[in-house]
């Protein structure tokens, strides 16, 4: 299964793109859509709700200020759809995480941090994973890899910086 | 032309209900809906782009938390769409007016204060008396009445209440 | 009818100049003004006023910080008042945006996104436009060159960008 | 000189209260005026253009939401204004405090706590205690009281709770 | 798969209580666990590096104010963590979203709303039903029911209620 | 060495009183004063410089809204002081905690969780217990209880509840 | 009577800097202080307790973050205390102005908007002009100055920016 | 007895210098290390633990974001934890304050500023003070000197500013 991101402008593609190279990481497929929860309403509803038949199994939604996209998107499937909250020029990315994590019930929308792309990638794999055992493997080892990174930076920074 | 009052959910009648009695007492006919962006968003995509046709010349959505009706209404018509941001049980309504207020470029979303009822209805009505001089004199004459009404309370105060 | 723009102070002009692009790009007429709703009030108040008979249909207030300017106008007025919220240099405009649209019943304003002025322009036209039938379908044109120029970077991204 | 007492509604009594006892309490005359900046906005400009000469020293303004009315006193007149943001219903009091505080430089005003109306009073005295010494006195005394008040309970519960 | 529900505290439990009910409707196993990020962190620490080979799909964990709850369990397994922000006595909940939500790089929690804990049972079942054709086609009728519902209030509304 | 517990007012009490409570449980000896920053400021003042030589060891301050409390306690000693901000009737508690814990440098304020006061009291137990063998023994119990009573909370719910 | 104007810091100078000028234009004497509530608290104190008699009429005080200096010179005077929060390098001023406005009962700050530096000039100069007749007319003279440069602009906009 | 400084994430660094400089200043022996909460969390919990039996007297945990590194190592240890909110790209370092500062009873960490690091190894130093007589006098000389640099710049401020 294949992994749509969609993304609400294209000048959402540097925030978006984090998401992109993890998946290339992990092997999974995906698709990358710029498609708008208000200036191309159809087109989103069109392909959320024909997202399954194509073989997506998640949706990740980018946007930012009133961040409609993902939660729109979630409206149309039952599919598990990611948002990703953007920041903009003002306010800080609180209107777009508020507009993104605050779903009614009914109708979820499993939001990350606020420009956190790489870990909408990681969700959609985890999520993914369920299914498909050489993919939970690559996650553990991906997560190893994390550990031994910190570690690492960890052991050369007691080595450098000591008091006394 | 008639004014449309779609509420996210019937729990919402309460807050919208004022707005429906301004609109009563200026003489604009009305129709109330109850459609969900994120439930029914198909019926609201479909009432939105026939609205027009339907002789509805403002439409006024009243959504709370993650509160995309409005700017969705908006995405699908060129009519001008009221927001009136619904306060719910937690961040005292301050998610969904800026799910509601911060749309992007290409879409307005007229946003009225958090549970701004009958000011949506007059902001429907001063749009509609635009074309309508008989509407635009009973606004003037309600603005005279809401003054006089503001002195007579000024009044009495200064009678009952004085220092030294 | 033409838009009237009013802006606190100059220095708000570039945050105010897509409102005039937009008006100019839709054929409506409009003028700019700089009153201040707390150094030049008397002209606020006249301006408002007599704004109807001077053949002004809707009228849009720009500023920032306590934003009271477009508050200010609507009380004066019978007229559908917009504000855009500007962000100033501390607290990322949340202060202008609720001075501006947390109106009391009574006096709405119709509030869009902190600097959002093009929606402002929009919104103003969607207003007119329920009295002018080639600006309705101006609109309804524009609307259409909105979701064409999202189709189309959508089209060059898929080309570009797929994972895989 | 007097003190004005402006509130927006007569809804905004019972916090603004405070305010007349303190002012009673230490001997100086007030005026309770109910006047919105927005529904009788002619009558605002009018007394504040009017305060200096009918012998008013300081003028406070109450009001909440988009609390304009402090600011539009003061862009009417040279006597100090002072603020007193009322919380109501949403957004405790946080929009009525910016929309207070946030003033343009040219037009302060001197804003306390939210429903602080106390303060209000008591900062009007020390205005008007810097040309009467009477007064300065009073409000030396009352200094005084209120460390007493505070010395006399911290007595009490030293006498009454004690660990081990 | 099983969906584990984890809080931190069983004060908890009413919050939680509608993902209990909804995985039930959907006929999804699931356990419940009271264990504490900050008083009994092995426990946590244990469970979740054991939770895959007992069997669990989906966690869910539930938490108040500095909530590190589900933070801590994606810490320690690469299943797909969901974090219910839980409103507390004070904050109204924002501390307990920025909590949850803001989870840095390599390590998700798919953060549904404030007290969203039915969302979270529903994101959990639309995680399962990627491998389980059934639950999918259950989620499907549950998403016709919910606007089946919507629909309903609609039609009644409709007749009780109009303008003019 | 003992503890002090000044709070700014006596309405304070019932948010301090848990502090008192896990001090006693502690076996700490402790003292509670009513200081305020504001209205007695030398005796706040003159508190805080004498409190080492008195043998006190740690300070608790506890104060609501502007809560300079805490924060003019460190101004006047260099033992260890702890900040509860306290909740009053306008913006949660939000103000406390900012003007509590966003202390220059050069003068720390511990600070603790809004309305914190058990926090508080078991933070300067680990402070004093550093030169307390015994003190540190019963912190490590109490830290041992809590878990436990946590994981029989656990095994109860798990007992009871139980989805399928 | 002079105005002393206290800063926390000397990097605060920039930001009070417009004070200064202000008062210079105003023709007022004033002193500068670098003063710090939590750094030299005992000179705030002894400042505070005797501004009065050596000649103050306002005080001034202006600080960041946890910002308590006006709060600390207020519980030392009866003269009117005036308050600037600084915006520092995080939270926007946010912190610095609820630190400076929510003062308890009994001691009010007169707060100004954050960085607003100007206004608490022009505040404490009304405040001096209740027994200065010169000084109330140098205001009002500054005051139609004001709408006057407001006004020019208007005229060269008008000129220069015109649609259709 | 050593303080203990952990990082989330060697880009802490910068921030968490000037508690390195600061405690290099008082002659407290210190050790840095880059453990992560959500990427090491084993690490955390096995260092934490042993801290004490390792000589530690204080840990000091600096995160951003959703910040649990200082809440997870106080899950583990009833050393006192010192806590360092660090501010990130999004939100100004509010996330990182509330998820740090907000710990549920039973389990306290002593939280300094947003970025306050020089504050937390005051704070360690005080900490450590009552227990060693040599280390309280450092710390008072250091208080002293702090004074003597505020009053050399108002001294110098003084010489140079005066108004009139």
């Amino acid at each position: 299964m294949r992994v749509a991101i969609v993304m609400g402008s294209d000048s959402d593609l540097p925030v978006v793109k984090p998401a992109m190279d993890m998946l290339d990481k992990l092997g999974i497929a995906w698709e990358a859509r710029v498609m708008s929860a208000h200036r191309t309403p159809k087109a989103v509803c069109e392909f959320a709700e024909t997202a399954r038949e194509k073989g997506f199994g998640v949706i990740i939604g980018a946007a930012g200020k009133a961040a409609h996209l993902a939660g729109v998107i979630a409206a149309h499937t039952t599919l598990p759809v990611i948002g990703i909250p953007v920041k903009s020029s003002t306010l800080d990315g609180l209107d777009a995480l508020l507009s993104t994590v605050q779903m009614p019930a009914g109708v979820p929308v499993a939001t990350v941090a606020i420009d956190g792309a790489q870990n909408a990638a990681l969700l959609a794999a985890q999520m993914l994973a369920l299914a498909d055992e050489n993919l939970a493997s690559r996650l553990e080892t991906l997560k190893k890899e994390m550990a031994q990174a910190v570690e690492e930076k960890d052991r050369i920074l007691q080595e450098t910086l000591k008091g006394e």
